[in-house]
């Protein structure tokens, strides 16, 4: 199926598509390797193993992929994210579980989470506006969790808002030394980050 | 001072040299705002107020700017660290120092911060290698601190290499959300992170 040219691809084609999922897997890894601005569509269309006037039948321009890959990664910790909170866990469990779908990205999906991180300003205006309320929702989701563990009494009274950004911080850059390769799996060093935020690393 | 064209400008003549720190600062500025790729050493010279073949008096290029920006933020970092080494601090008031020096980066550096995260890997080889030395350096530094805390019975039995780097985390990640404007000061956020990683969020 290709789309228009006439008009902008949605998410909702991409699991459908899968020269437009080649096409958006082989630009996360292009772009993650070179950086966005060094990555051409030639680039993108050779790793594909098309050419550059079929993926033109894709997508519009580079922007587009750009725009769907900060919403296919969205998309993906939102529904993790949602499909948690239905699950009615405690504070504690719940926050390891964010903890982990985050970590876990850094080994599935790892040329996303860098250009997510990293081209949030190179979105086209309208689909950064998206992008952030997107973002703006998960964070609230962790908030909501933060909150949820005071009032139980599970956590202590701390700043709702910077204990978030703090559980983000420790997990998302992780994409600056994480290796796929390495000996700890994601689990694990989620387990090991949230037993650190929630315990505390001094002696008890 | 001028440099010659022929050799790479060295960390130590900056701070002698007015022209040398407003070009650094600049650029510093610059990638901030539009990414490296996207900067051209016409617009470095224009912030700048000079004209592009004076620049060159004082860098042979863009690559040279971004080693010296590398370099300068390591340096920072480094001195800091070394310096509160030789304090004897206890290990829980050494880590929280650590983590009050990289805060204020958000504030005082904000475009050496992303330069440094966003940019590594556009480094020339050589300089690339030295980089990563000083940051190893650092790492073990921190990573000193833990164990410290560990043998001296004030921290747990935790993986040093992996609270090392959620520690960074927290603050590295800083450079995507503080705003220097902000009601909270990089000592405060700093301090409240020490809190969270040291006694943890949980109820005692």
């Amino acid at each position: 199926m290709a789309v228009s040219r006439q008009r902008r691809v949605t998410l909702a084609s991409v699991d459908s598509n899968e020269r437009l999922r080649e096409i958006l897997d082989q630009s996360a890894k292009l772009f993650d390797q070179r950086g966005y601005d060094r990555v051409s569509v030639e680039d993108i269309a050779s790793a594909s193993g098309i050419r550059k006037a079929t993926l033109y039948h894709y997508v519009r321009s580079k922007d587009d992929i750009l725009v769907l890959l900060h919403q296919e990664f969205m998309h993906l910790v939102l529904d993790a994210a949602e499909a948690e909170s239905r699950q009615q866990l405690d504070p504690r469990s719940q926050l390891v579980s964010v903890m982990i779908d985050i970590l876990a990205l850094m080994k599935t999906h790892r040329g996303h989470v860098r250009v997510f991180f990293e081209h949030h300003r190179d979105l086209p205006t309208q689909a950064r506006k998206g992008i952030r309320a997107d973002r703006d929702r998960y964070e609230k989701i962790v908030e909501a969790i933060i909150a949820r563990g005071i009032s139980t009494g599970q956590f202590r009274q701390v700043d709702v808002r910077l204990s978030t950004l703090g559980i983000f911080g420790m997990c998302n850059w992780a994409y600056q030394w994480y290796k796929p390769s390495g000996p700890m799996s994601p689990e694990v060093i989620a387990r090991f980050f949230a037993s650190c935020i929630v315990d505390g690393i001094g002696k008890r």
